[in-house]
């Protein structure tokens, strides 16, 4: 005999009331040990993502996450340990060249992340595009790689929230991904069962992200801080742009070739001021003072990290990354400045190219995805090379080219300069 | 490659946009044949629950139902066709003596009926506790019934609707039973699939009703008739009181005896009186003109159709009605005139005695129920008896009398009568 009944706790939360403690602590064990039914959590997921939670229920659903597995601790670590999660965009490959840059400055950085879904890429994705790097680590392992290196960047092992595993498949298939509560408990239940002291928030906006509106992602923000500063974790937040990709490449070995152009002192300005920023602000939680991270980006320190820690995983940072089999180029239809680039039509075409997946568990390719020769604010000339898309299954160029009908605007330069999102749009402390 | 993505549709009925006819036809037809997941569908119809769908949405996702099965015709008959449908209630036999009244003033009642699920009973299990009566028919015998006796009450086959059923099972687990949308589809596709002419419908209202609300009532009300009217059913709608039991038993064999009672031109005045009311709406939607069932109940025209139709189904009209193992009687604990008695209470008492069901595809008890002994608007002294309690399993009396208690106000009768809802709340027509 249960202790509650799923289908009144559904009815409860459809009728705006508010869950107990015991209800959500029962539902979530019940539903990960297969006592509540898919198509129950699905309709409760709904009624959720329609009716909302409030602030406790929220904290408590995170919580009960966060014991249907295990939880681990650093403290065997004689640095602090502080992390940073992003909540995903087109280009975003910033925690490649962070996570070794926070680490040179003297912090340790356990990174556990995930795979892309969708038109945004993963982290993972991304490093296995290096020749033999494995992201699967023990925790003995991963606590090696951090002690040896200061940086670890592997996938959550299935001991960790399971709840959000089961959770995160079943919202994928039911349109329950985009709620605040739901997108908040997931992501900060996996980092607060990832034992970090401290986390600096990526909060993304703008078209290509999945807060597009900043209203929601400062909503978002502040709830993610609110359940971070709850259990412990210092936490902070800053939301920041996605109108526009990140850098000038995406897709996975190609957003490896510009993270290692960053820690090799080079590289494009907005991905070299989005790391600095973040890097300032993970090391300011830590308690870190006098560090210099754009230093240690110019003088090889974060190079070095990169390196050792590529290496620890079993990959070989000298390798030469995959090349997709096939090519083509998109030239400019005008001359003028460009005023603007889609960041998701960009992030969709990417995907269909072959670089993102559209269920949980499928392949993608190293090699695919979109060079970008230039960005908003510089200028083109008709016929010249605005995009060159890679891909190993060229039947995906007209699909991926449809995706990238009018990404691009380009015009005379307004007085003013051009209208677009300043890259960081909110900080958000607890 | 399925045309749609569930995803999709759930996403847009979640973001209070329409579904298109080709959503609705595909969404339908796909979870019928499995291709969309239990838990897609339970988001989506909890989506629909707390969003709601516009007339033209529930009128097609009423006819995608119908056309997942078969749709009857009864062009054979030299008779007009007419049914009723209740929304269901406590001690609510109607159906009974109703339908081979109706068919001893002239029309054919082709009644596809259901089983009951928590505290209201189902017709066919009142009817199978008449030893030897079958509720499966094939078309062939359910038209041979209809010609020989006028009515017919039987199992929906599996042909009819089969959506329906899937999406019952569901509903029921996902807490999305009570939506007006769904309740009036559900409903509808069954009663339009069968074929009838003419359809009255028995919207129940009050604290023992689904729709306790009487707004709500004349909502779902209205939105049938309009289903029924745009297939070409002449349809109307009694909204009538189900605040108080009707008549004086609640329970299998208990009311088909009651029913009986009714037939042989006696019984309680209740009882009598909606039956009468129905049966003349039901003749005159029919086209049927100057009948008198009120005569029909008194000279022994509508039990003559009962005893054939039962016997036609296999059933014994003159066997003796199996009776409970125990019974106990429970006592008035103050003298004066029973101001109130809550159908909803004595609904679930006799659903614990073994008379109703938790879940679909559970065996229920033919004699446990409950006998009144004095209704609203009646004196009573202190230790007369009340109710009569039936089981064959005892140690469901104590938790029946929970729910009794509190069910019944005794008090001195106010000035101006006993305030109840009047037996027809509204008539909704086309």
């Amino acid at each position: 005999m249960e202790a509650f009944s799923a289908a009144e706790i559904i009815a409860a939360k459809r009728d705006h009331l508010s869950l107990t403690d015991p209800q959500i602590d029962w539902v979530i064990e019940a539903y990960t040990r297969g006592a509540v039914a898919d198509e129950q959590m699905s309709a409760l997921l709904m009624a959720i993502f329609l009716n909302g939670m409030e602030s406790r229920e929220i904290s408590r659903w995170t919580d009960a996450m966060i014991n249907t597995g295990q939880r681990m601790e650093w403290s065997a670590l004689s640095r602090p340990t502080v992390d940073k999660h992003s909540t995903g965009g087109v280009g975003d490959k910033i925690t490649l060249p962070l996570a070794p840059l926070v680490a040179a400055c003297g912090a340790a950085v356990p990174q556990l992340s995930g795979r892309g879904l969708g038109h945004t890429g993963g982290t993972l994705d991304k490093l296995e595009s290096i020749p033999g790097w494995r992201a699967a680590l023990s925790n003995a392992e991963m606590l090696k790689v951090l002690q040896d290196c200061g940086a670890v960047i592997c996938a959550a092992g299935p001991g960790l929230a399971p709840a959000d595993k089961k959770l995160y498949a079943l919202r994928d298939v039911t349109a329950t991904v985009e709620a605040i509560p739901l997108i908040a408990s997931s992501i900060m239940s996996k980092k607060i069962a990832e034992g970090t002291s401290a986390l600096v928030l990526d909060v993304k906006t703008g078209v290509g992200a999945f807060m597009s509106d900043p209203a929601k992602a400062k909503e978002l923000a502040q709830v993610m801080v609110e359940l971070g500063t709850r259990a412990g974790v210092k936490s902070l937040a800053l939301v920041t742009a996605m109108d526009t990709p990140l850098g000038l490449t995406a897709g996975n070995a190609l957003e490896v070739r510009e993270s290692v152009e960053v820690l090799a002192g080079g590289g494009p300005a907005d991905i070299v001021e989005l790391t600095v920023l973040l890097a300032q602000e993970m090391l300011e939680l830590a308690g870190i003072k006098g560090a210099d991270p754009a230093a240690a980006l110019k003088n090889g320190k974060a190079m070095d990290v990169w390196r050792r820690m590529i290496s620890a995983q079993g990959g070989d940072p000298d390798a030469r990354l995959p090349v997709a089999k096939e090519n083509t180029v998109v030239i400019a239809e005008s001359s003028g400045t460009i005023l603007s680039m889609d960041a998701m039509k960009v992030g969709v075409a990417v995907w269909r190219l072959g670089a993102g997946r559209s269920r949980q568990g499928e392949s993608v390719q190293a090699g695919a995805g979109i060079e970008i020769h230039a960005k908003p604010g510089e200028t083109i000339a008709a016929g010249a090379p605005l995009y060159t898309l890679h891909t190993d299954t060229p039947a995906a160029f007209s699909r991926a080219l449809a995706a990238l009908q009018g990404s691009v605007v380009i015009g005379a330069m307004p007085v003013g300069g051009i209208d677009r999102l300043p890259l960081v749009v909110a900080r958000i402390v607890a």
